[in-house]
């Protein structure tokens, strides 16, 4: 008993000394150490000092599920179906009418038009804070249909991980995702321990205006100011960092030009991608999918470049946190 | 002799102390501190936790000169000037015939839809990057027209001992300019120790593109995504901090939003507006001045919410840093 007793501590101990204790011992997790410790190391040619390390995450697929849908889309129809009661005339209008029949096989064949329509009316309208509310809220009761656990527990745990030894290392950590910045932002502080000024996303208008005391207030409008995907995530990291950073981390092609152009910067640059292959415990998904894309060119670009793969199946020991 | 040293001597040690020391003994002053006090102390009613220490600074004519006219314009024509001979056809087309022609009459009259012309041909068609080195050039080598000294020289010690002491007190201090978002970068690290992420400005729209050698870069378009200025002000903050300030510097109609959205949170604020009137040692302009108007409306309405007035003349004991 005392033997078995002295492993498991020991074994606590190990797991708290290792920043990096649900990764196993392959190639990306030998990258990451290897890379901070260049980039720590003062007199060392690839040294970065504190202020200038950055390291920018992608959301979706990235730090949490997105399968079997983007998890911001199954809000929106929830959102839709909530609030459907103050809307009669959406009975009677696509795409609302087939969403509110829980009809599946048309949402399925719902287009990018359809879905803007639902974003617009579920995401403008209120005042940030509201909207962040709604969304706090939601994500309290809602839960993952597979995993049966909330959204915010569908984060991965080696990626919790990184994002934490990178801060402990001076970096500071940034999500940077094509979802909304305001729906991301309602999580961000509690789940990643990522401040609302560090997450770059998708970005529509907002207006001040004042309400009937008199007190101001920002209003979501339903026009777009930047799509944080593709090309947009270096456009969107120039708005709000005004820098390159040193290491980004995605999964999909929606993540190159953030991969790429972290990349083209000089001394050491850690570029990193998230391979869902493990349908086990997560997903198996990857050039075929609609959603988290990994297409055969991206794997190519990333083998040429020496971007590292993560295979959720060999390099990850967990993939959620405990339950809670 | 060694009376007078001990005098220097302990006057030395008394600036090195106070680290408000361009700042007389006047309210303001006494505004500053009785605030630091109270949102960092722990367990007072007022305290604020030091990851949600936000400052916000207006740039023109709260942390630099903005007379006789914005250093940015400034920079604008000189760049026309600059590069004219790239354009034949400036010569016989206006606004930049006159701008060519030195015409000071004529340039007084200038719309703000020649302004906007100016700034589009000056501030795109390059990289984000090339940018800002045009500007660093600019700043190196132009001087103030009246200080003789270069324009990041014709700033306001008090305002930089303020930013550095909220500093000192774990705030994040943010630059939030009517001026352009690259322009006001390519200095702020330098000259307020202020970094990219932590200026919010006007902004322009970029694009993700390739060079010759398929290297990824970001190059500037004449269009605008943002004017942060007047309720803009507010809107930019939501976009690049997602968060109200605890504190907002400013001294102009164009930064009553900002505070008035940072006032209208709970807790201990500061609002502060820097008046210019000290004809002497700076400028004096209020109401009448068509740059940095500080209305006779924004004079009450500072009375009415308690936002703390400067009077340059009564309570900065220095202008301008020491010359380098």
């Amino acid at each position: 008993m005392i033997l078995i007793a002295a492993i498991a501590c020991s074994r606590g101990v190990e797991a708290q000394l290792d920043p990096l204790s649900s990764w196993n011992d392959t190639a990306p997790k030998k990258a990451i150490v290897d890379f901070v410790q260049r980039v720590t190391k003062e007199g060392s040619a690839d040294f970065v000092k504190p202020e200038d390390r950055i390291a920018t995450f992608d959301n979706d697929g990235t730090m949490w599920v997105e399968q079997p849908i983007y998890t911001q889309v199954t809000f929106a129809i929830d959102e839709v179906v909530a609030t459907a009661s103050q809307h009669p005339e959406w009975r009677e209008k696509e795409p609302f009418k087939s969403i509110l029949a829980h009809d599946r096989e048309a949402m399925l064949k719902f287009s990018i038009q359809d879905f803007e329509k639902v974003v617009a009316v579920t995401h403008s309208g209120m005042t940030v804070q509201q909207f962040q509310e709604i969304v706090k809220k939601w994500l309290a009761e809602a839960k993952h249909p597979r995993f049966k656990r909330p959204y915010t527990e569908c984060v991965y745990q080696p990626m919790i991980e990184l994002m934490q030894y990178l801060r402990e290392n001076k970096f500071k950590t940034y999500i940077v995702t094509g979802g909304g910045q305001e729906f991301v932002r309602a999580f961000a502080g509690q789940t990643y321990g990522v401040p609302p000024e560090q997450v770059v996303g998708s970005m529509g208008k907002v207006k001040y205006e004042y309400d009937k005391e008199g007190q101001p207030e920002l209003v979501k409008l339903p026009e777009v100011l930047l799509i944080d995907d593709k090309t947009g995530k270096p456009e969107g990291i120039n708005m709000v960092i005004g820098r390159r950073p040193q290491a980004a981390f995605g999964n999909s092609t929606g993540d190159q030009q953030m991969l790429e152009y972290t990349g083209s910067g000089g001394g050491a640059r850690l570029m990193m991608l998230v391979h869902h292959d493990d349908s086990k415990r997560e997903y198996a998904y990857g050039a075929e999918s609609k959603i988290g894309t990994f297409s055969d060119a991206l794997m190519t670009e990333a083998k040429k470049k020496g971007w590292v793969v993560i295979s959720m199946k060999d390099d990850w020991k967990t993939i959620f946190p405990p339950e809670k």
